[in-house]
């Protein structure tokens, strides 16, 4: 394994097929772009386009993200990519918030945490076990249960203020004042584990291949990649919206799966592709960190923000959608808590986020 | 250990105790069955005879068994053990949606579940630690791992009806169409789960005695005394209506316990029989296995096979009883998680079975 | 490690600084008594007298348990600790049933675990974990999983009951009954387990450091100290009461952080003192073990003894409260239950405190 990372690396560039790619990808993310500002267009079109761009954007990351985990380790790789991959959500939901659409805000939020903790992480289980050769993927503990204990603060809170609720307490009326302290807490605990997730950036699987790109074009093209996502995911909000009242969607279910999807084709291609290469510890970086920086950074950010905006975001949600947040922490740190998955836990996990989507089908 | 394994194994045939064992277990089947169709017979009296036959089909299947995990290894042995197990069940709850009894065929898979992963488990790790030289029965912990992940997820979806019922959520209107794909995905799990599990069926703990059954007379045995006490048990079910009414037992109480408990009588005995003589791996397998596949394989199934009925069986089981199956879930994995178990964790959880069986003796 | 305590141990006594601290606690103390019976002293003068005595005692308690340390072995030490800072809980407990204040008793109680679980645990891993070299605390897996256990047992039989209320199950009409049998079934899960800890009761770690005082002065200055701040107690907790009035603090916050930090303030300052000392092995036992037992041996056995009194105490508590509860179960055994800690687990449970800290100070 280290054999080759021992070898001189030399900087061979970009396979030709991958220039081809990159192309498509452009023409693809400029024709979404016509398609959202052009008068006329059908909202179907706008769609399709705009999420293969993202699809296109998602394969040049997951490249140049590989190349970077030779370059810098698998630690901060994994939070490159994943606070690149975020960038979508955060905008959606502070556009979302503007428009006075809190549910849809909220449910977005939701929907990013769910997604990447059970159908992405589901997916990568059975994509690295599968292609393991005893049926076990092997990681390291830590991050997982590192992002169980972020997950599980977070969720700490907004069980509190759900069962206040449910239960009629008194306390629930002051649930932005109590929103606003948990957010606080919940930043400094990501805090204290971001700098130590940072210092401890060990490079953890030496690369096994030829690192063929320059950390600079890596950069470059995992930046360039990254902010089209951004701009292509609003696009596919933006054409999103007619679609879901022409299919009779609810709006949980617009939120949770199809918003999500579109904030997530990132980290979901990228996480795959990784633990298909059998990258196991880098694949589970990429989905756990995204997971850990959602519930733990970007939700609590945003509740601070909001104050500022029209229609403040605070921590209470549905109470299904607590149960569910809270089932998912439990199953996720109970899954991926011992360094060890296989196919079976993978389904399991791809199994639960389906019941959930089935409720939010539902209009639950 | 291995030693005695590599030995030449000879079939030395039933000891004459075993014989005389066999042929009073034969006589209260025979009286059972006289007792449940012989008009007149006062209801306790056919109580306490199909009560016997049962503990001697248990101890029948026990014997047979442990000379099964010889042949077989112990994954067969105890998938093979759960199943003989769980036909009473499967008869009972089916015989109950028939009569429109929805509550009572709820309780008793609720009841197996619990009866099994609290009370047979706790008592067998009590024996097995009580047993070993330092207080500690040690397992391999990725089989109890594996039944919190099949426990949990059963438990998730129970959660989610469960939560938005309370809450009012709209969607609890669609508690069946839910109740359906619930148990689509959960048996896709399971499914996935049996693969690997019957895949990996490595020998883990040679048997350390000679083996005196051969391998058709043990399956003969196990079939015979399987299948019995199916029979049995519903002979045992039949009789017991009478004495709820009479003693003014609650129906909660009926199902949950005393149902469960003429269910599970065989891997009851079984379980705490092979943890005494410290086949802690088999005896930790028979008694998992038995409550994975009743949360996971034998309750989702029959909420399909219910739609045929004239009673549609669904997920949707009263508060109490989610949050005693969701903590079960959390319990068991915490204690038996790390493959190690002491008396006191033992009684932890008897001692939590016997506080949701005053809940249901209190009609909760 | 293990060099210095191979070599002949001397009991040098007491140093200088030592005997000013002893005669500064004493004199503290007697200002507190006066205090507490002259006519006409303000409450705040009362309260910061019987405050600074409390820290005194501390101290002096301190020093002492870890020369027991030495002598005792770390389980036996742990459990003394734990009892003697117990003994202000359990009688501020009764006073408060004896006055027909059951919600001050319940939240006392309730305070006594989430505070030293979560506020004191806490502190203790930030201060183990940033003087360990890299910046990683190791202790013992079992004793944080045993904790785990007993606290998940004890919450398992509080969230039934607390479902069964907030469900309106009839059952909940029965909520001293089943407290009576919930209680006796913890009592015996609480014996089973310390008869197997004071068993298994093995040097864990050697004392680096020469043991100064003799085990009689040891014992000596633990049972004063540890009677004295029994007394200090009370009285800080009768100058608190016209405080909190007078400050407009909510009885739950009074309850759950200010008395629960006067009798905890043993346990707090000698757990963080060893932490500092960088004997984790024995910071954990102290507070790891002052938890069980309020949880699984004096809120079970006051429900018991409460009996005899004008106000009985039951298991119900307030909905937010128990979900608190069950969230510090689930989020300590998470933390600790592999036996390693750093300084961001530390924050994630000091986070949570506040937060919890924050409902109640809003009067949930």
């Amino acid at each position: 394994m280290s054999a080759a990372a021992a070898q001189p690396v030399a900087a061979h560039g970009l396979t030709p097929a991958e220039r081809v790619g990159i192309v498509i990808t452009l023409l693809l993310t400029a024709g979404a772009a016509v398609a959202r500002y052009l008068p006329g267009t059908p909202s179907v079109a706008a769609f399709v386009l705009a999420g293969c761009a993202l699809a296109g954007q998602a394969w040049l990351v997951s490249i140049a993200t590989e190349q970077l985990g030779g370059h810098l380790g698998p630690a901060l790789a994994g939070t490159l990519q994943a606070t690149v991959g975020n960038v979508p959500e955060l905008f959606v939901v502070l556009f979302a918030l503007q428009a006075h659409q809190a549910l849809i805000a909220q449910m977005t939020l939701l929907g990013s945490i769910l997604m990447n903790a059970l159908l992405v992480l589901g997916l990568v289980l059975v994509v690295g076990a599968a292609r393991s050769r005893d049926g076990i993927m092997r990681f390291s503990p830590r991050l997982p249960n590192d992002e169980a204990t972020l997950l599980l603060v977070a969720s700490f809170l907004i069980v509190l203020l759900g069962v206040a609720h449910v239960a009629r307490d008194p306390v629930s009326h002051h649930g932005q004042a109590i929103s606003i302290v948990g957010a606080v807490m919940i930043l400094i605990v990501y805090g204290s584990w971001m700098r130590q997730y940072l210092r401890s950036g060990r490079p953890q699987e030496a690369t096994s291949e030829v690192m063929r790109l320059t950390l600079p074009l890596s950069l470059v093209l995992v930046t360039v990649a990254g902010v089209g996502s951004a701009f292509t995911s609003d696009w596919f909000v933006h054409a999103l919206q007619p679609t879901i009242h022409q299919l009779h969607i609810s709006e949980q279910f617009a939120g949770l799966v199809i918003v999500a999807l579109a904030g997530n084709a990132v980290e979901h291609s990228v996480g795959i592709y990784l633990a298909w290469r059998q990258r196991a510890e880098l694949a589970i970086a990429v989905v756990k960190t995204s997971v850990a920086q959602i519930a733990a950074f970007v939700f609590p950010l945003l509740v601070l923000v909001s104050l500022l905006t029209a229609t403040p975001l605070t921590f209470s949600i549905a109470p299904l959608y607590i149960a569910a947040l809270f089932g998912t922490a439990i199953l996720v740190w109970q899954i991926t808590g011992d360094g060890e998955a296989t196919v079976f836990e993978g389904f399991a996990l791809i199994g639960s986020f389906v019941v959930i989507a089935t409720f939010a089908a539902f209009g639950g």
